[in-house]
């Protein structure tokens, strides 16, 4: 398990929950001093994901106490390492999920090294020296320099840094099911929260019918207003449900929590595709006959590589992709957590962690 | 609903069940006569699916009684209609799950008509006359001729009937995700029955090492002696289960029972599929960890179409494959039923419908 290394001579200042009460309070620990292959990152602005209140909480029961969350995020580079090339001090970069990786399997040197069965969180992970790993509710981050990507200047550090995790998340499966490839697919996003709001950036900017699937008829206005989606259907409504069978080619789950994913499945064409992105703690329910009488598919998905996160980014520069994003200090992070439990945001909060407001 | 139709004046002797006892009792009912795109069937043999139990126990709540069930047909031509060709009189064919389809949508110009969703089914389905569909435990069909296939000379008549839906059932899988491309991959059958002990033969035929993965370690002399399988995994045994993780391309999952993919899925390599075929009345188990972690998928597949279902049976011509029968007399269909609800048959039953020993 964790250990204390003699090189973590780094003392640094963030935030972290002690128990599963998930309460968020300041934290002081220890990083690794910049080793030869680290970037050294003052950390400007930390996304706050879904996968946080998880980690917090320990719904998953994976929790290593005490535990600093966060890995969206962005800076600015203060320090290389002696074998960094590519990076320089002052470059606007980004960290997302993946801290470590062995570099040598077959999904490491084709850059999928989020499959990579020994790779290491940013958060919550045991890295090689044997430290757990502490994400970017933090003032600074050490992180080795090839799972950092570069911030085109064209985009916001604030609204970008969302999509280290959300971005990446929605982009990875659709790049996967070829979206980019041809124009004018019918598809579907289901659940419109951080992941789903910007899949439908994503999906307009590839050319596609985007239709949002959500139980809040609420949401219909702004969805189609303000973010482009061109229908809206309403989960629990089985006389739209029933309407809509059998028209969409693709459909990313963004759904956090337990659910059938019958109802959804029958508005997919015959050899439509079911994007599998949420990670409740309980196993979803999946009947058989909407599989077996139309050929879907399910497949799962999980955050993407390191070439294809950079790929994501520059997508986003020319397309003018951010998230829609509702700043807070840090003081205001368990209420962050808490309006993000109860969905109550739009879409993505982000941590002003360098502001001024900082308490650090 | 059913109507009673002008044409239907052939008086047939077959078995059918009347009520969710599931009892099956002899039965005389009527067919059409043989119209311009029919030909008549004198049945020889018809395999007994376990999708018949299903039906005759009304298990789905879709059962209209009397139920003639049987889709697992070989048989003899003794009439064609005047629209028919590539047929004659005496031809060995095979009928299995279809009856009939719209003919007009993408999937029956591509013959994919079992995806039709207009497609009906060999029994139990309403036909375009407005007929209930009788099946094949009868002494003959009449049935429209796009729907017959041939037998190839080198097949014997009853070990080939269960082909006709328990061997394009898993072929047709096993061709999508390009098993007959190439060799040398590692593929597991999750259930040893009647779909399951046919597609290690094609497994095998294709060039793969094939595991079987079942809950009786009883099986394992007998699949790997008898039935060509390479590796034999107990699913109830979580330490081969753990040793076993990442290890396959492919599953084909034939259990009919509901189940939890996770551990199933935990076999698969990452961006592996597992290929869904069994039709549980309630829901499968869909934990999203695998599913995510790994990259996997699960995609459904329902029998297969009719140029796929002649190609099947030409390849199994040309490999020698059949299935592993034992043949019953009509007198014993209850019997049988019963033992293949409780897996006790090697490892498909087909009823001698044209014997000797037949009560027709």
């Amino acid at each position: 398990m964790a250990q204390a290394t003699p090189n973590h001579k780094l003392t640094v200042s963030g935030w972290a929950a002690h128990d599963n009460s998930g309460l968020i309070t300041p934290y002081t620990f220890k990083r690794r001093v910049n080793g030869p292959d680290d970037v050294s990152i003052k950390i400007l602005y930390c996304g706050i994901c879904h996968t946080d209140i998880h980690h917090v909480k320990d719904d998953w029961g994976i929790t290593r106490y005490p535990v600093v969350p966060g890995h969206e995020i962005t800076g600015l580079i203060t320090e290389i390492g002696s074998n960094v090339e590519g990076f320089k001090i002052g470059d606007r970069v980004g960290v997302g999920c993946l801290a470590a990786s062995c570099l040598d399997c077959e999904f490491c040197n084709d850059s999928m090294e989020n499959y990579c069965d020994k790779i290491q969180l940013t958060y919550n992970g045991i890295f090689w020296d044997g430290s757990i790993t502490y994400g970017g509710y933090s003032e600074m981050l050490v992180f080795d320099h090839r799972y950092v990507v570069h911030i085109p200047e064209s985009l916001p550090m604030d609204a970008t840094a969302p999509l280290l995790c959300a971005g990446i998340t929605v982009y990875s499966p659709m790049i996967d099911s070829k979206l980019h490839e041809s124009t004018g697919k019918r598809i579907g996003i289901m659940g419109l929260g951080g992941l789903g709001h910007v899949a439908i950036k994503f999906g307009k900017a590839f050319g596609h019918h985007v239709t949002v699937i959500s139980t809040s008829p609420s949401k219909e206005k702004e969805a189609k207003e303000c973010l482009g989606a061109d229908d809206f259907i309403i989960s629990t409504d089985p006389k739209q449900m029933l309407s809509k069978m059998r028209t969409l080619d693709f459909i990313l789950d963004t759904v956090a929590a337990p659910h059938s994913l019958g109802p959804t499945l029958e508005l997919l064409k015959v050899n439509g595709t079911l994007a599998l992105l949420g990670a409740p703690d309980k196993p979803l329910e999946l009947p058989a006959f909407p599989m077996i009488f139309g050929k879907r598919t399910v497949k799962g998905s999980m955050t993407g590589g390191m070439k294809e996160t950079q790929e994501m980014l520059n997508f986003c520069g020319k397309h003018n992709i951010t998230c829609d994003i509702e700043m807070v200090t840090s003081h205001k992070i368990n209420e962050a957590l808490e309006r993000l439990a109860n969905n109550d945001v739009k879409y993505r909060f982000v941590i002003d962690i360098a502001g001024k407001n900082s308490s650090l």
